[in-house]
């Protein structure tokens, strides 16, 4: 058993109800330690839904049908399993999402088009098909508005504290409420971990405003972090609007001034949920928040910040609390992004290290040292091309990591 | 200190002397242990030389002034400090090249252009400018044939071993020889390290042919291995030709049919120095070798080869000896070049695991566990795409680089 994570938050949200939601959480036997594994939400007819997955050439089954499924625009209900990531599982693992999605659709009376799917664990194994399915029945009843902490469990791994996270926000004179959960530690162990994300919302927003709102939010949240830079075949990310909350004003685009709050929400909770998995990253002891300004475009940014936070060495630097800001020259020149090299600046938690290429007459290394021993570390960079920014998040690479993988056998 | 790696090879290989080549490798007082830390070369007049460099954008300015010597296509001498890395020095870096290129062409009487310089050790620290130029009349007289150990510890940082080879070819009826020094541990550690090369023969061949055979030769060599996918600033590998060996048929092209044993053995003195430095990688305990097939392009292979090679989960696994193929499945999907989830085939020590996308009937971990508790690990993937293929090298990702990299402060 692997410690709380100590940069893990003190307790788990408390999330008010959505309008139009039931979960549930519990155990069908997948993880072989009898905890919870089994997450199920029912959503109000007609609910719209947006989803994000993996880009990994090898995605799993689930991946391949919630991809296909989200063509419909509608979700009347989601299922995700974790112990079993029902992937690399060949047809196998067709035929257990089929049966899984064919229970769901009888238990719903919907199109099986409204069902997600989503499975995170052990790669290659496969689940008997009618496993899952067989479970459904027996969760239906435990349905209910409040299971938040349940489901959060039930959708874990390899993670060491569930996670949660809720907002508020006014479309026009209505308030509505968004919550989530999510799970993922290293960034995928494939025997264990995988990214998942599951967010709700009372509001009626249709499924094409939902999807751009989705895109953008997570470009700036769940594809800004990194814990050790691979991928999973499973990630999934789903955002669903019940519509089921106080009426509001027609929501007709993503760039509607009065939706200018709900965006706000999103991208707080989104990026809440998110920082929680790096807070959660395998072996880590520091939270780091990698500022990228003056570069070619902002996605040019995002790769300069996400080629320092991969990058072994300034992760294992800041491990050590060792002000070693020339790995982060390092990794802002491999990142293949444009960087003048001449005008680079580089400040570590406020402290101006260099400027225009070169180390500042007169840098003091003692307090970047002491902000060095905090839990929260902050990076900033000036690339001096462009006007392009971005922030990304990762964690430190620490014994700890090598410890998770490779010291225990699977 | 470190100590010497466990892949370390028995000893030092004996290479006889190169017509036309002088080595010396002395102390100059820029590592602060005493040990040696400048090397010279000088090659009799005429010399060919072919350089490759780092792709990086903050390039060192030793790199940008051979990128812009190169075009003369002619090599007098070579100067290579390690301790500093004279990079990110600004314009003081840029006086400390001319001053250094400046000595040695009064020294050999030659162009400057003719002088070819590289520098590894800390970054952002300037060295003084004529520091190294004033030590080359006192290094000048020890210029002899036979000093390639000293030449090879001179160029090393964090290397736990000096790195050497040697080969011999026959173009037509007349042998010639190709010896070589190289230096890497990290594939960079900032402070320390970086990936030099430096290759030298006998044999007369124009500077644009040898400039295709190097890049071709480095492509399956140099820059197929992987330590930590960081890169240097200062990454130089160079292949000089004195033409001053025996009298061979004259030499037109790559494609030259009398050139195909030369392409041998320039082929594998180029990967025995490359490897070396994988074993020598901070922290390996294991050599590992990745065999890819299958691909739509050798690029695509070799490609889907480094992001096998560069997945902190992969090494991880294979440092705990653990046959967690489902990792291979990840990176291979992560590497973003075409893979056929169902025709996917692993093999680990010549015993397939997956075939089709799925787990061979009949599998039986336990001959791959043996495999996977030896020095060398060798592992297989058949994408099912295409015809590509490529071969690329690494080493397991173990506490020894966690300790190297963030226990001792800088």
């Amino acid at each position: 058993m692997i410690a709380r994570s100590p940069l893990a938050p003190d307790s788990f949200p408390t999330i008010p109800p959505i309008a139009g939601l039931r979960i549930v959480g519990e155990a069908c036997g997948l993880k072989k330690n009898g905890k919870r594994d089994l997450f199920m939400a029912e959503l109000s007819p007609g609910s719209a839904i947006a989803g994000i997955f993996t880009r990994s050439q090898c995605f799993s089954a689930p991946v391949a049908w919630c991809r296909d499924a989200l063509r419909g625009e509608k979700v009347r209900a989601i299922v995700v399993n974790s112990g079993n990531a029902n992937a690399f599982t060949g047809l196998a693992g067709n035929r257990t999402v089929s049966e899984t999605v064919g229970a769901a659709a009888r238990l719903f009376d919907c199109p099986e088009t409204e069902i997600f799917v989503a499975s995170t664990g052990v790669i290659g194994e496969p689940v008997p098909a009618n496993h899952i399915a067989s479970k459904l029945p027996f969760l239906h009843p435990g349905l209910g508005p409040d299971a938040w902490a349940d489901a959060a469990h039930a959708i874990t791994t390899t993670d060491t504290f569930p996670k949660g996270a809720v907002r508020t926000a006014r479309i026009g004179d209505t308030t509505v409420t968004l919550a989530g959960i999510t799970k993922g530690s290293g960034m995928i162990a494939p025997d264990m971990a995988t990214v998942l994300g599951f967010m709700f919302t009372d509001a009626k927003i249709p499924a094409p405003v939902l999807q751009k709102l989705l895109v953008h939010a997570a470009d700036r949240s769940y594809n800004a972090i990194t814990v050790d830079s691979d991928t999973s075949t499973s990630d999934t990310v789903l955002l669903c609007a019940t519509g089921a909350g106080e009426p509001h004003e027609l929501v007709r685009s993503m760039t509607d001034w009065h939706l200018r709050d709900f965006r706000r929400a999103l991208s707080e909770l989104i990026v809440d949920l998110a920082t929680q998995i790096v807070k959660d990253g395998e072996g880590a002891q520091k939270f780091i928040t990698i500022d990228v300004a003056g570069a070619a475009s902002a996605r040019a940014a995002r790769r300069i910040g996400l080629s320092i936070a991969n990058s072994p060495l300034v992760k294992t630097a800041i491990a050590g609390e060792d002000a070693n800001w020339g790995r982060i020259v390092m990794a802002v020149g491999k990142s293949g992004e444009k960087a003048d090299r001449d005008r680079l600046s580089i400040a570590i938690g406020g402290v101006s290290i260099t400027e225009n290429g070169q180390l500042l007459d007169g840098y003091d290394e003692a307090p970047v040292a002491e902000h060095l021993k905090g839990k929260d570390v902050h990076i900033a960079v000036d690339v001096g091309i462009g006007r392009g920014k971005a922030r990304v998040w990762t964690c430190d690479l620490t014994h700890g990591y090598i410890s998770i993988n490779a010291d225990y056998r699977s």
